[in-house]
């Protein structure tokens, strides 16, 4: 798909700005496991997912990761562009979890638009408003969800994205996405192998019993 | 202080809006304990903190509160305007902490102003940005932070927002500030009190020694 087509404001741009984005989008391919954006020390632009997955995600202090959300096509990640938020302070880090195509639109190309057209401007305040959505969400999740019921609906997800029962996960790439310790995980793991809902094997996990899953991951099941 | 100074587009508003801004905005005063805003049943519009302090909360499925920030003089509470946001999908809740003169600005009124004002947009985008960046402050304090740590952390902002080292606070209204059970606080509270950091009275907590707290606060006492 074209540029245009993932930009809802694209017919309320003038022929000048289209041709702008248009010059300054570059189309690149990116490798699973590449590191996009890290932290406020770069600030690459709008990242445009055209195929493929990215992973955003925190690290604490003491290096532990959290996954704050996947971008899918044709989502948009904003928080790679967060210098053009001042307020925005706090360190994100994109890395691609599949290998990807995507469009990178300039930081200062967006910027420039944002104080040029209303509509990129209010644009720009829903895609944010989509990613303080998507954690909130993952706050609750965090706060009152059992780590069984979260582990869950995490390989739930894991099959959904990797269209297969059978996925190649450590138990440590788990606890860096759920922000927790290895140990928990693996304990955990032991707990859902017990009650015949998942199958543990070399560097992976394989889902035995789908509806079981579900249940835990509802909470209806303990 | 009047409207205009809480405003920083103030001067870039044409004298038309700057009207429509003064007529729409209505000087409140709202009582302790009053609940100002109340998830997305209502789409109240920006509460401008002129004196008080205002709380904005979630609340979980089972009804537990978090507390995600406080606004004080010259805060404005966008939140409470998410309507004017479609993509903002989690419900907060905003109460006044103390006896509070706000000023409100109608939802329709900010809607209008962001659809013809370049300013007024970018300065909504810069307001979620803030409040985006408190919220993930606290998820970081959720996931990596001791309880005891963020007890007395919060012992410590309640002593300076009341201004004295006595304060009125049950276990019950410090478990739903933090988002976690009454016996929990009962519990680390004794354990604050054991170390000499803090002493229990009905329906109250005194700080003892404050330095200790700020250690516990950050970590390096245990």
């Amino acid at each position: 798909m074209p540029l245009r087509e993932y930009l809802p404001f694209w017919n309320k741009l003038t022929d000048n700005q289209r041709q702008t984005l248009l010059n300054a989008a570059a189309s690149r391919t990116v490798h699973k496991g590449e590191l996009l954006h890290s932290g406020s020390s770069d600030c690459v632009g709008l990242l445009v997912v055209k195929e493929g997955q990215l992973r955003e995600y925190v690290l604490s202090d003491e290096g532990k990761e959290l996954t704050l959300y996947r971008l899918l096509p044709p989502d948009i990640c904003l928080l790679s562009a967060s210098c053009l938020m001042p307020s925005i302070q706090f360190d994100v880090f994109v890395e691609a979890e599949k290998d990807s195509e995507i469009f990178l639109i300039p930081s200062e190309v967006w910027r420039s638009l944002m104080h040029q057209s209303l509509e990129v401007s209010n644009y720009t305040l829903e895609l944010m408003g989509e990613r303080f959505s998507d954690v909130m969400w993952l706050m609750d999740q965090v706060l009152y969800r059992r780590m069984d019921a979260r582990l869950s609906a995490f390989l739930l997800e894991e099959s959904v994205l990797s269209g297969s029962d059978e996925m190649e996960l450590t138990h440590e790439t788990i606890a860096r996405h759920l922000g927790t310790a290895r140990e928990v995980i693996t304990r955990m793991l032991k707990y859902l192998h017990n009650l015949g809902a998942v199958a543990l094997q070399r560097g992976g996990v394989r889902i035995l019993d789908r509806e079981k899953l579900i249940k835990l991951a509802e909470g209806s099941l303990r």
